[in-house]
Formats: C-alpha cells, sequence, structure tokens
C-alpha cells in the first residue's frame, strides 16, 4: 500500500482528517471507525473460528481495505481474503494479502487475464466456476503466464445468484478443472447470501440446513470421483455458527461483524436478541453535521445519498437517547426530525449506516478513532474497484 | 484538470478503457456516456435558456466532472455551475471553472474557510445562506482572506430542506450580508427540489407556482429596502421552463437534462409525453456484462450496488424489444430475467441507472463513446468529494 504523506494533503479536500486531530475537527460527511469496537469484533470471531476448527477467510469486498484485511489477518487469525472482483483481488494482492479468493465467477477474458498474471504478486490466487466453458478459458491464461488458478466450483444455495444447483454439475467441473492444465480443483463456495439478513435465526437455520445438505450431497458426489476439497467455503454474519457446527463447511467467509451496520443489527439470535445488542458492536459510523436548522422541528445534515447506499433502509442515530431521527435524504442533505429542537447549527451526529459494504464504497477514507482522538487515516483502498 | 498519462495506467485496474478503444472492449461495469445524445441534450438546454433570456449554472453535482461542465460551457452557453460542497466546487475552481455557486449551506468553520480561499483560485465564488449567525462567520473568513464572498439568501420553497420560509426572514438576512465585510448580496436561490420527479406536469406547475410567488414576494420585499439580486436561480430538469417563463428567475440550474435517468425519465411533459422520449436522450449507461447464466431463466449480471445507487429504482434495459428486465441487485450482482433464455456469458447490456448523480458519485470514469469507438476517458473528478 501506498505511504500517504500527510503534510501534503489538505484535510476537508483530499482527506477528512490527519492521526492526531480530535474527533471534533473531523470533516464531514467521513466514515469513522471506533477502533476499540472494531478490534474486539475482529479478535471475537477469530476466537470463534479458532475454537470450532474452522479457518476464516474474511470478506474483503466489505471494507475494501487492505488496512482492515491485515487487522483481521494479525488480530482475527484471517487465513486470507475473499472479495467479488478481479480489481478488488488486485488491490488486495498488490497490498501483500497473500491468499486472496475471488469468490465469484470470473468470465470476461480480459478479467481472466489478469486474474491469471496475480499469482505473480505472490498471491495464492482462487476463483469460483459455474460454466464448464470457463475452465477452458481459465486454463488456457494460466499456462499463457505460468501461474496456477485454483478453482472452486461454486454452488448456488439459495442465493439464486451465480452457481450450480446439482451434484452432477458440481462433480462435472471438479473433473474439468481437475483436469485442466495451469488450473487446480479447491473445493466448494458455497454462501448463502439471500438468507443473512431474515431476521429470525429460526428461518436461518432452516435455510442454512438446506445449503448445507446441497454441500454435503456435493462432498459425496466428489469423493466418488476421487475429488478432495482442500476449502468448503461459505458462511456469513448471519450464519457463520450454522456452517462452524456442520461438519461440511471448513472456511467461514465473514465480513459485516467487523463493522455492523443497521440492517444487519437488526437480524436477531438464537435467544431473540438483535445482533447489535451483545453479539456485535458498531464500528462504523458516518459522522455528519448539522448544517442548517431554519424550521423548529428540523434539523438538516450534510449526508445523504452520495455518503451512504440506502439500499438497506436509512441509517440510525447512535448513541443519542433523545427524539432525534433521521428521516429521510436527498443527495447531499440528510432530513434528521428534532421535535424537541435539541439540535444546533454544526452539531454533529454519528450514524450507524443502513448498509456497511455500498456505503464504504463511495468513500475514500477510514478516520479511525480511539479515546477522542484521530489514531489512523486508512485508504479505502479497493474503493470503485467494480471491475 | 490533471492529464492522465494512459500509457502507465492498466485497463480493468486503473481505467475501464482508454481512447481508441472498440467499445465491446470496455471493462464492466462502468460509466459510459454517448457523446452524440450528450452534446445534442446540452445544446438544447443551452439554446432554450438563451431563447428565454435565462442564464445557466448548470449543476455540476449531477456528474461531478470539470470536463462535462467545460463542454456545457462552450456548446451550451453555461455561465457557470453550482455545485453543494465545498470540496466539490474547489475541484471545479482548480478545473478552471470561473463562476462557481455552493448552492448550499456552508456553517462549519473549516469549511468556511476553504471557502473563503477560493477566489484565489480565479472564480467568481457563491454560496447561500438560511441562518443570521452565519453572514458574521463568512465575512470574517472573507475578510480574513482578503476575498470576497458572493452570498445568496436561501429560500425553501417547498423541499423541506434548507432556507427559510418568509420573506421577513429573506429581508433580514439580505441586509446583514449586504452589510457585512467581505459579503456581497447576490440575489436568492430558490430551488423545488421535492417537486422535480412528480410524474404530472400540473403537479409539478401548482408547485413551482408556489415557489415563484414566494420569490415573487421576496423580490418586492427586497426592492422596498433597496436590495437588487443579480441572481434568482432555480429550477431544474422538471421545472425549467415554468421558471424561464416566471419573470421571477434569471438564472435555471439543471443538471439531469444532460444525461437522463430512468427516474426522471417517467415524468411527463405537458402533452403527457415521458421526457425520456422526445424532450431528452438517454446519454448515460451503465455498461454490465453477463457473467453467470447457470440458471435457463435468469443472468447474472456483474453491475449490483455497488456500480449504481437504486434509491430512485432498478435500472432499466436500454435498447432492446425483448423480455431481458433488471429484476434485483445485491452488492456485486445483478439478476437479469431472461425468459426466453436469448443471453449469454459475456453478453453485455446498457442499463439507464435509476437516479444519475449518486450513480455518477460511485464511478471514477466516464467512457465518451461515438460510432462504436470510445473516444474519451474523463474522470469523475469530483467524485466522493462531499465534505
Amino acid at each position: 500500500m501506498k505511504d500517504i504523506n500527510f503534510d501534503e494533503l489538505e484535510v476537508g479536500y483530499d482527506v477528512p482528517a490527519i492521526p492526531g486531530m480530535d474527533e471534533g475537527d473531523i470533516q464531514t460527511p467521513a466514515l469513522v471507525l471506533d477502533l476499540d469496537a472494531l478490534e474486539r469484533n475482529i479478535k471475537k470471531m477469530g476466537d470463534y473460528a479458532k475454537a470450532h476448527g474452522m479457518r476464516h477467510r474474511v470478506h474483503g469486498k466489505m471494507h475494501k481495505s487492505v488496512d482492515v484485511a491485515k487487522l483481521q489477518e494479525s488480530l482475527g487469525g484471517a487465513c486470507g481474503v475473499c472479495c467479488q472482483k478481479v480489481s478488488e483481488a488486485e488491490v488486495f494482492a498488490r497490498g501483500g494479502i497473500k491468499d486472496v479468493m475471488v469468490s465469484n465467477q470470473v468470465t470476461d477474458l480480459a478479467k481472466i487475464d489478469r486474474l491469471a498474471r496475480m499469482p505473480k504478486f505472490g498471491a495464492r490466487v482462487l476463483c469460483c466456476v459455474d460454466d464448464p466453458e470457463n475452465v477452458a478459458n481459465l486454463s488456457a491464461a494460466a499456462v499463457k503466464h505460468g501461474t496456477q488458478i485454483e478453482a472452486l466450483v461454486e454452488i448456488d444455495c439459495g442465493a439464486g445468484r451465480c452457481g450450480v444447483t446439482s451434484t452432477a454439475d458440481v462433480v462435472k467441473i471438479a473433473k474439468m478443472i481437475d483436469a485442466a492444465e495451469g488450473l487446480k480443483f479447491a473445493g466448494i463456495q458455497a454462501y448463502q447470501g439471500a438468507m443473512q439478513h431474515m431476521d429470525s435465526y429460526a428461518d436461518r437455520s432452516e435455510k442454512t440446513g438446506i445449503a448445507i445438505g446441497m454441500v454435503e450431497d456435493a462432498l459425496a458426489g466428489l469423493k466418488a470421483v476421487g475429488l478432495e476439497c482442500d476449502i468448503v467455503g461459505g458462511g456469513g454474519t448471519g450464519s457463520y455458527y450454522f456452517e462452524s457446527n456442520s461438519g461440511a463447511f471448513n472456511e467461514l467467509q465473514c465480513g459485516s461483524y467487523a463493522f455492523m451496520d443497521a440492517d444487519y443489527g437488526r437480524i436477531l439470535d438464537k435467544e431473540g436478541k438483535r445482533i447489535d445488542e451483545g453479539e456485535w458492536e458498531n464500528a462504523l459510523f458516518i459522522l455528519t453535521t448539522v448544517m442548517s436548522h431554519s424550521k423548529a422541528d428540523k434539523a438538516i445534515v450534510d449526508a445523504g445519498l452520495k455518503a451512504q447506499s440506502v439500499d438497506s433502509g436509512l441509517p440510525t442515530i447512535y448513541g443519542r437517547d433523545d427524539a432525534v431521527e433521521y428521516l429521510k435524504c436527498s443527495d447531499e442533505h440528510g432530513v434528521v426530525g428534532d421535535p424537541d429542537g435539541v439540535l444546533k447549527v454544526n452539531d454533529k451526529l454519528k450514524l450507524v449506516p443502513g448498509h456497511c459494504d455500498p456505503t464504504c464504497n463511495v468513500h475514500d477514507w477510514y478516520v479511525g478513532v480511539r479515546g477522542g482522538k484521530v489514531e489512523v487515516v486508512w485508504p479505502v483502498s479497493a474503493r470503485g474497484k467494480a471491475y
């Protein structure tokens, strides 16, 4: 990762803050990380994975940050990173992550060529396959560059996106990968993305049960043709305990647990308690400032649609027990209800974003704070890397 | 604007394309501009403003591009740019735009200081005020830097965001601006942002009528105390004809007309026709590629939530008369219904984004195409400039 010379940068233009600054002087809107909470989340998930004999390949697509990924390795024992795009994977590999999986299909020939070059950065490189025709293209690129791509067969175990749905197809593609020059069959990718945000623990358990059943069937099918899986990967913040206790999976791929967000926070644990009330802490905030209070009962803040994604609902306001509430937003404005008129111009609020992944993707920097001071300013290293 | 040495860049990592490339080789997902359509839109609005004796201060917050703003000046006769943030305004001023308005409140002291420095880049600098206490802070910063800030009073004429709602408040703040050292009273900002997307022409006319009435009242109040308005600004893509024919406004602030999007395109003109079927052309697209078709009736494309904002609805698919339809998305996946199975892996689709402004804000580049070739690759110069 590039060293940043903060002396050459301007706060409020290039960066929202510099280390050493008071938290109150951060230019808004800005993504702020509570470093204590972040470290506790990372350590907790790392400890859980270790105690359950699982590897944890952290989902780097959530934060897109080499710095956070390295913290997940050093503090959380992560075995590497997964992400969704080749350009994103390159950022992690160039940044020094040594085990990088594109947990997605790579079919465009130019992208395949880039993927095949990536092991030259010193990283183990993996991707997923759901299309027999893709195997030859991946193989040809690896041969051309004299590298090895490890390929997993992706199972669609309920998300309705990429992936095959029958053991016959898993075995067929796995055999093709195993036979292809430049490729190595690495296992199964089975992430059930559609169920992670279901409120009910029982509903999530039922859906994950279906996924586990499909994986067990595929594993039996592969074993019957003599193929072993180094990786059986899946599991997210809403399901990792199911995969960990399945006996079928050996790698987790959790992302949001590290930061939390308002939508994920609402889902319920086994005891019916919100997962942001004990299981995980809110570590990510959008710091925003009141810029107008010309109406008695409304404050207008500087974080609107360009400081967050509202696909999964509006942000919530953190750490207040008054009636202040984020009501709606337009491109650059947030409308905050203030029925008791407690806010004034230039007051700051901490928002918990509705959905962390696409919110992080609109910001260039994380401002890491501890004890009221800015401790680090980390680039969102793979921001915009959507290719 | 910074010169870009494309020889040092990597297509698919740093940039999605380079000039001269075939349109079909653009790395996706990418924002693509149809340069012919863009130029026709820009010229048409410029001609309209000129014919109606209006200045056109184009809304740079929509595209965040110095290159597009300069095209709007050269081809559309734009008098300058408005935008919503100081950091955004700095990009335009540093890029050579000579007349830059922050059509928003600037209240944070650090941001005011930056604003007051901006005239040193050679630009006329304007901002809006809705709070009497803000006047002294703006004045002090202008005096400190030996510059002039031109200030408009913002009227909330229906959007429910920033702005005062009575002529008495307009006059009070205008007099304070007029009397303040370092400031110049420049007029009235009256943009009705909440009505622009109403489908019905009659509804938009009614809401704009209310705004025009408020502006006329404010103008009379200002005249009574001897204050003239250089600028009476407002009007968007859904209302510019009302402001142009009002006799009260003299500046338009249209943004979306240049690119169009799916949500704006649905609103109806006077004859009940969608405005994207004659009035304006779709010039902005998200180019996306099919990366999986493992289910017979669904294609999975590479443009999800990180390639667009879906706050105003999903994108539509452009230029096809078959049953292919963008059904839903997650972070990096779009699910495209393909009931007739006409798509195959690596096919490309052109999406019309639901909402252009926040969609442009997640991309780093515009790829301008003409006649099937990439002609220009422009940076989204103020992307992420939300401070």
